[in-house]
């Protein structure tokens, strides 16, 4: 994989340099106001005064309650970025989202979020702070892998350095970074797991004869199908060892059923959690809205648009704003912070009945319509009502933002390794924050392909096939040569229209930055999973 | 004209028959809520507890004030529909529009509100409450054009019957309906008027030697287009005939600042008008954003993008704002129906440095891109805060609803035409009100292109071109041919994919209803100007 990361380099700005001699050259004029405070972390923007004014916010929070603060991180599956109302979606898709969209009045709504590509790259990068291309976990995890090595070996978790801090730490919902021992979430740092461990259709397909006639109706290959072996329950696990199933997912009714149980079990830990001393870190995972998509018996044509997606996006906006009252029943609300998201884009293999982006192409690219999702911060008391920010914010920052408020110092973490998330926390919390992140990266499986800096996106590699139904589709991604293509995403959101280099005066100030960042992995070898 | 209309009909449904014979059967099953008042009305739903709770509203405000509302009608040029953050952009391509957003955030929401496919057009439905293909002004009226009948003879405005009711009818800002004596706003109806007979691009592009040396720096084809002769003043009406040049726009510069002095011209009347006996009705008609885009002196880099185009949207949306405020301070914020739209989608001749849509297409198609407008709705204390309805608005029931404000009774007016808008009173104002209209027509010039129906979108004539740079380019539009190309938006916004009448059980309940929109024009035949 390093041997492709550096012949890609080298390809694209026409270098001949080996990978221990790859140039990191300082261009004449720099865009990047970010510098490293060492030469393991992603280089920031420094802001002190804002740094100071969140600082002041939350020691004052401290003083009043006793403790660190609870942090709530809701994972909605494949939601595209215009699917919720505050986003340019909702009612006029016909889905509408009345708990996000007020979560975003409320709170911040982030418009230039970003995850990874697909599903497993970016939970990984979001519990360990690293870049897929570091750790190995490029691409999803698929019931019939083999795992040669434990993808988790030697890495960390924040939900395991929160719960050494003191936290109480809880997956309810997906998972999808293994499922064997030594890589189930109560293996790797969560204080207790409930939930799955694969994606929703994973459950389903087996059962339904209507997408998949020639796997449910031929017998030898439902056979062969069933006998790969791979779990279908729903789990509750803790950290001691307690792995237990909760029920057998045997239907499709069943599994439609599952974001209410989920939704069940999160409402009552959180009662129950707020009668302890403990702070605590959830990660409520949806399985929904990740094809395909079967709303529960109660949310069955819920939505103005009656589409089985459009349901489910009805559902899961109906079951956030159930964990909110949830906490606000508990009297942690004011002692919460909430985030809301999305792992990638919209799939869109089960399109038209799918997720909704505004911009170009889908989930599996690194168009702005498989990296970019709806982003929001939600903190009643600590975060001005009303803000709005395009600043950048990288899923990955909420491996530090988190440990930040946890009161973990990630300067204590190990320097054998690079982190490639930002503390995000005087963003978010100082009235007129600004985003400390000056880099986005996205890469496809092993290759670095694009970068977002500021307003402007460079590509290393492009897809071209047919966006709509791309999916992971590495045969239509191609170099764009000599120079990367640059688009201004501030003009041209939907990526149309290559800038070049002659109309843009930065250009080698962000190829100096890519280049710079691709020596991060000379200077620290990323793993090889083998995947 | 009307042949053609009845060419494309019987083509569509592959019915041979002659232009009194155009047949409207009625469909087995009808998916249309509609039914009309009276043959020379467009058919719209009824929900009578929503019109009685509005009506009780009104009454009683009215009661309070002692007079009928204000009205004040915002009118972007060429915004697109994702330029607003309340519908997608703001911060998110470089141009936040805090003051939109919060009459948004306030007010009602309007996320299917409908232009027709250009400037003049829309105008002039707005104003006369008819589809442009019945009055004649199917087209921009461009520098140059010989208009051989007047436009306006026979036709009533908006204005014009609320001026008889006592209103003080005001347009500041664009017209773009026939500059000749008695084609000016005074001349049909407003009161009052300050402002400019053509699009802003008309004044400044025989000084523009960036974008047309060709015209600029020739000074045999500059004395050409300056002797047509067309109106390049800044002009000040009223409706005794009084008709005096403010100034005459003779720079770049000097047409930058226009809308400021709009700005102030609005800001100053609404103070005095508050001082007076009657309610007043303003069309305050933004020059900006219409290409080409050259900030003010004070909004030059104004926006996080610094493009011009996007400077100019900041611009806009600071002046809606100082007009608010000036009617907020003159104590009329509660007595005044606000609503903010734009004249069509964004045109993308100066593209990238132009509008946003999410949408297919932009202006001069009857795409989404082209059709679909912002649309908001504010009135303190009457309009219940943070609505939000995908319920169809067409540009031209703002006829029907500032008659029905001012208390016109519309089944007085005409009946020897037809008449295309629907009072949305009671849709506004009453709690949870929904849109009386069932249907939207999107008319391409003298063609009828397409229709809007519940979530449905059914096309007879559809735009092959290169859709982001096309511009009234009727050569690249085909009839789709033996059935309506038909897309649900609700799963499709960006109509991809035309399900067929094989998917969609309506197929035949819609083409009816186009067949009886079509029917109208043989009972009512359409103008012809020559456009």
């Amino acid at each position: 994989m390093l041997r492709s990361l550096i012949t890609l380099v080298a390809l694209t700005f026409a270098f001949g340099a080996t990978a221990d001699e790859i140039p990191v050259p300082e261009p004449a004029s720099k865009l990047s106001r970010a510098t490293a405070d060492s030469g393991n972390r992603q280089p920031f923007i420094h802001w002190p005064e804002q740094e100071a004014a969140a600082s002041s916010k939350l020691a004052a929070l401290e003083a009043q309650t006793g403790k660190k603060p609870n942090i709530v991180i809701f994972l909605v599956d494949d939601m595209g970025y215009g699917d919720p109302g505050a986003f340019g979606g909702g009612e006029m898709i016909g889905a509408a989202t009345p708990e996000m969209d007020a979560l975003a009045a409320e709170g911040i709504k982030l418009s230039s979020t970003y995850s990874q590509y697909t599903c497993t790259p970016t939970r990984a990068a979001m519990y360990t702070g690293r870049l897929p291309a570091r750790t190995g976990l490029i691409r999803p995890i698929l019931a019939g892998d083999t795992l040669k090595v434990n993808p988790w070996e030697g890495e960390l978790t924040v939900a395991g350095l929160l719960s050494e801090a003191g936290y109480h730490s809880m997956l309810v919902g997906k998972w999808h970074i293994g499922e064997g021992e030594g890589m189930r979430p109560h293996d790797v740092g969560f204080d207790e797991f409930y939930g799955f461990y694969k994606a929703q259709k994973e459950y389903t397909q087996a059962y339904d004869q209507r997408r998949f006639p020639d796997l449910v109706l031929d017998e030898d290959k439902l056979a062969r199908y069933q006998s790969i072996g791979s779990n279908n329950d729903l789990i509750y696990g803790l950290a001691d060892g307690t792995t237990q199933t909760v029920e057998t997912i045997v239907s499709i009714e069943q599994m439609a059923e599952g974001d209410r149980k989920l939704r069940d079990y999160t409402v009552k830990r959180i009662a129950e959690l707020a009668e302890g001393d403990k702070p605590f870190y959830i990660s409520h995972s949806f399985m929904k809205v990740h094809a395909d998509n079967f709303p529960s018996k109660e949310f069955t044509g819920a939505s103005a648009s009656k589409f089985p997606y459009r349901d489910n996006m009805v559902e899961v906006d109906t079951y956030i704003g159930d964990i909110v009252q949830a906490l606000e029943d508990a009297g942690e609300l004011d002692n919460t912070f909430i985030f809301v998201t999305s792992d990638n884009g919209p799939q869109m293999d089960s399109w038209p009945d799918s997720g909704y982006t505004p911009f170009r192409g889908a989930k599996g690219t690194t168009w702005e319509g498989g990296v970019r999702v709806p982003g929001i911060a939600y903190w009643k008391g600590m975060i001005e009502p009303g803000r709005v920010s395009d600043g950048l914010f990288d899923l990955m920052d909420l491996f530090d933002t988190s440990l930040a408020l946890g009161g973990v110092d990630t300067s204590s973490l190990p320097t054998d390794r690079y982190w490639d998330g930002i503390d995000q926390t005087s963003f978010l919390l100082a009235a007129d924050g600004q985003s400390k992140r000056e880099h986005v990266y996205n890469w496809l499986g092993s290759k670095l392909a694009a970068m977002r800096m500021r307003e402007y996106k460079a590509h290393l590699l492009v897809s071209l096939a047919q966006e709509k139904f791309l999916y992971i589709d590495m045969a239509a991604v191609v170099p764009t040569g000599l120079a990367p293509w640059l688009f201004n995403l501030y003009v041209d959101p939907k990526e149309e229209y290559p800038v070049g280099h002659r109309m843009n005066a930065w250009t080698a100030s962000l190829g100096a930055e890519l280049k710079a960042h691709g020596a991060t992995f000379v200077q620290f070898p990323p793993k090889d999973l083998g995947l």
